[in-house]
């Protein structure tokens, strides 16, 4: 967001609470910040508001708004300022905070309203569009996000810089709303939610585990080809391996504990990480089977909090397509590459355009990370030549490492234009020293390697709600659960429509040979509700002909053509995963 | 195991007593009953005593089997047992037991022998064969089996009618042992287990993982010809749904059990079944769509005792082949018939012999069973038919069945002649009531439907280790982790190897190439002890030849073949999965 709309947003702000304090005296107001697509401010209210209310308070907003010049700035001192907010617990809070942190204190005041602020707004209200903001929800959030705290009401608003904005920003949310995954999951039958089982627990049907399994099976095919085998583990552990891998603290909210019937504590893993450094460690290594690389896509758990649970954006049972590699220091630079090609590839393959932070460690706080300086400056200088050499889009997060080591952070820029963080390639110089990893190089000494972590998908949960969105639900050929719906035109056509559809398994494509009851337009449209990508009609005028008649769900009537040539056509499509 | 040589055990069984009272009379005596390939018997001693005991034992024994002829039976009241036997607790309360019970209470006398028994001894101690037994082993064990009672001391002796049949038992125990499943599972390098981890969690290297996924995939195969669907559930789940399903009570001590961090209640998932109702649940069916079979290959947990933890035969994760019908009572035998398909290939593919019990209700306990008598009786004939029509190995177990429905339980015979219990297809009729599962019928009526529970490997885990004994680790070409190495005879002829293995690769086939600094008469050595079906040698006689020099592990020298020969002869012989 530039810095123009934020100051707009936090005006705006502003200007809700004046709104609501005209409207009902005797609320309390909290927190009034601008947000991605306008601002908020979170209420203290004596009496319940709710959506209803929404169109009342704009219209005050309205009215006052064209009274409004500027943001008039008084310095005050603690006293001053708790004179002035002393009423309201929240400011108070704010203010002591504040105050102990030895921060300037400052109120704005704009017509009749003044708030305890640091700042941040337009010069004057004529900057602020009329047209290109408004009210839009009402919800709960706790005070400072915590459930311990009171939840307050929060109302939401939209800004943008112009109306033109505003509206593009209103129809991709429409169009967000239609493509929803949890609607099309249910619309498309891939995935399903059981109140015995619980939420966040995906269940996934036939088509949402072959969605599942060719995403993954693409994955595998990129990562075979760079020389990564795969590697099995269980998903519990003794609660050693944690301790010396540092997550037992680490995680200790959201890692899954259990006592066993004999009283010894297990979790269940909530990462592959320390697992897959046992079977490193099953034996002693060499330079010369350096590196290895471990892959397996497998799922994790998490104790979320259930109110942060939704659709497959954030569940408990995480499917990782995981992937370790230990190598020595001079091999780094080559693994990341190596990676690197497998995630451009997956992306590109959809169409999303990637960014990439590098993200490094702050060299004025070294002594926040682990290794040393040299291992961090050769590293870092290392990927970002790299990042260079590929022409990729790509910014630098300093002070955005982990404590032990630099990582790439890849964003996926969607359809729609909604960003998505997405993979992370990560070098790891801690689990390592932790579990004592080596191998002899080649002066016979043994030397400490790293680990680099790399998830392509992340987990696929989340992947598949971003890709469902993103192709909204329109899958290509390689990936759609069901490729080929074959209509007969009446049911004398059956016997010929399921010879087609032998022929077309026998290709190995996924083919629903629709020879129920119900009438030819009834199956065409089920056809293009369920998204599959052809039709194909059967009736006199082809079988005379020895042909078949195709229909595309993305390019229309094909026409007719010989069996042969669509399977061509077909297997082509399905081989460059277009 | 035979009447008779169930006497001549037992009959040695006192004969150990015996020796052991001479020997240390203030011995307590427990029990002594015969097993499957001898007899032991269970002693309190005042002093330990170890395998190093063994031979002063049995010399006392052959002492004493001299002067012994026949075992002379008296009854005996409780009072007198009590009498003759009531210094030794473990008599005492087998006495009191038996007399509770109402039984007739029995002493049986040989030499100066008296032990509180019911009898099945030789007539005359000259039907024993003297070179036909032998003490074995020495082994802890709780009294009646139960860890709280204390720790006896449990004497080992093999038995059999003939010297003969006696060494052929040591010679098949002695090759068992050098095919140990845990032994090769470290030699060929498959899995590994890591004391942070955790005993019963293994962890499946590279090569291991190529095993599980090709019997895995070559199982999926044969399910995906039969109509079968994956899906994919997570491990979790609220304890709601298994209250529902019974097992929350029923697996109380096998589950592990978990308490978020909002104090729910969760459970890992000891069985798939549940789970998979609730995807079937998801949506309304009728007839048309049924029957529905689900298929996934997913760990499961079980909180076994750690004391009976070992290698792969009892672990805590357990990677189950499932698979779940949901079909109409008329579907039923069609269902059985085609899981039954699978598993003779399955099994047949690796030469076990199978034989199945029909594991059937018991007429005289109808009260002990759910669902009417009708399905009974159809269910089980049809089952029976269907084992005649396929001219099965079959034999019947009346009262075998559980309590929800008949099963059909397969036994394997592997190379060594043990039999192992392995696959089983279970008919259900109980979680369809449970979870309310149903179909609409032609009638448009809501009808009942059954479940089939059909897992071919069952644990993927224990299946390996049977296979690996059976196989003594020498897998077929299809299953081998690495299928080809190919050696050069010098570092010059290192450049053709590659280019052999590449061509090999590109193939499909997993080829280890190596140009390493080692010898070539230690490379085939590694070749050979890592059990790879073939070794290809590059020479200059090979490489002016336009050939490879290939030896097969099975069939040794095979002489010099173009590449393409030897490539069709793979080909062929993965594709028949010889």
């Amino acid at each position: 967001m530039d810095d123009k709309l934020k100051k707009i947003r936090h005006s705006l702000a502003h200007l809700l609470g004046a709104a609501v304090l005209e409207l009902w005296p005797d609320t309390k107001l909290a927190i009034g910040p601008a947000v991605d697509n306008g601002f908020y401010y979170d209420f203290d209210f004596a009496k319940p508001v709710t959506d209803k209310d929404l169109g009342k308070i704009e219209q005050k907003m309205r009215e006052i708004f064209k009274s409004w010049k500027d943001f008039k700035k008084t310095d005050v001192t603690e006293g001053e300022a708790k004179k002035i907010f002393g009423h309201n617990p929240y400011k108070t809070e704010l203010i002591e905070e504040h105050a102990k942190a030895g921060d300037k204190l400052t109120t704005y005041t704009s017509g009749e309203f003044t708030d305890f602020c640091a700042g941040g707004h337009v010069e004057n209200m004529k900057d602020v569009e009329k047209d290109a903001w408004k009210l839009s929800r009402v919800a709960g959030a706790y005070w400072r996000g915590d459930e311990k705290n009171k939840m307050l009401t929060r109302i939401y608003g939209l800004a943008f810089a112009t109306k033109a904005d505003l509206e593009k920003y209103e129809t991709m949310i429409a169009e967000a709303e239609k493509r929803d995954h949890r609607k099309l999951g249910k619309d498309l039958d891939l995935f399903t939610f059981s109140p015995l089982v619980g939420p966040g627990l995906p269940l996934w049907t036939p088509k949402g585990t072959i969605l599942r399994n060719e995403l993954d099976n693409f994955v595998w095919s990129l990562r075979e080809a760079k020389g990564f085998q795969k590697v099995t583990i269980p998903h519990l552990t003794k609660k050693e391996l944690y301790e010396t891998s540092g997550h037992w603290e680490k995680f200790a909210d959201s890692l899954f504990k259990i006592t066993t019937r004999e009283g010894k504590e297990y979790a269940v893993k909530p990462m592959n990480c320390p697992h897959h450094t046992q079977i490193f460690a099953r034996m002693p290594h060499t330079y010369k089977n350096m590196p290895q690389r471990f892959a397996e896509t497998t799922m994790v758990y998490r104790d979320e909090q259930s109110g942060e649970l939704g659709g497959l954006t954030r569940v408990l049972s995480i499917t990782q397509d995981d992937a370790h590699i230990f190598c020595r220091h001079n091999q780094i630079r080559d693994e990341f590459n190596g990676i690197w090609d497998i995630i451009d590839r997956l992306y590109g393959t959809f169409g999303f355009e990637l960014r990439v932070r590098l993200s490094f460690h702050d060299p004025k706080h070294a002594e926040k990370y682990l290794g040393t300086k040299e291992i961090w400056q050769n590293a870092e200088r290392e990927l970002e030549a790299m990042a260079k050499a590929r022409g990729a889009k790509y910014f630098l997060g300093i002070g955005e490492a982990a404590m032990y080591g630099p990582k790439l952070d890849f964003m996926a820029m969607d359809s729609l234009g909604r960003e998505h963080q997405v993979a992370t390639i990560q070098l790891d110089m801690n689990l390592p020293e932790r579990f004592d990893l080596s191998c002899v190089n080649e002066k016979g000494e043994k030397e400490r390697i790293v680990m680099l972590h790399c998830a392509i998908m992340g987990s696929i949960e989340r992947f598949s709600a971003v890709l469902i969105e993103h192709l909204s639900g329109n899958f290509p050929l390689w990936l759609a659960p069901v490729q080929v719906k074959i209509v007969p035109v009446r049911d004398t056509h059956n016997e010929h429509a399921e010879k087609i559809a032998a022929e077309l398994s026998a290709a190995g494509f996924r083919i629903d040979c629709d020879t129920s009851d119900g009438n030819m337009g009834k199956k065409i449209r089920d056809a293009k509700n369920n998204k599959i990508p052809y039709t194909v009609i059967i009736g006199d005028k082809d079988i005379e002909a020895g042909k078949i008649s195709v229909e595309s769900r993305d390019k229309g009537q094909l026409g007719q053509m010989p069996l042969a040539e669509f399977l061509e056509k077909m297997e082509k499509e399905r081989k460059e995963k277009r």
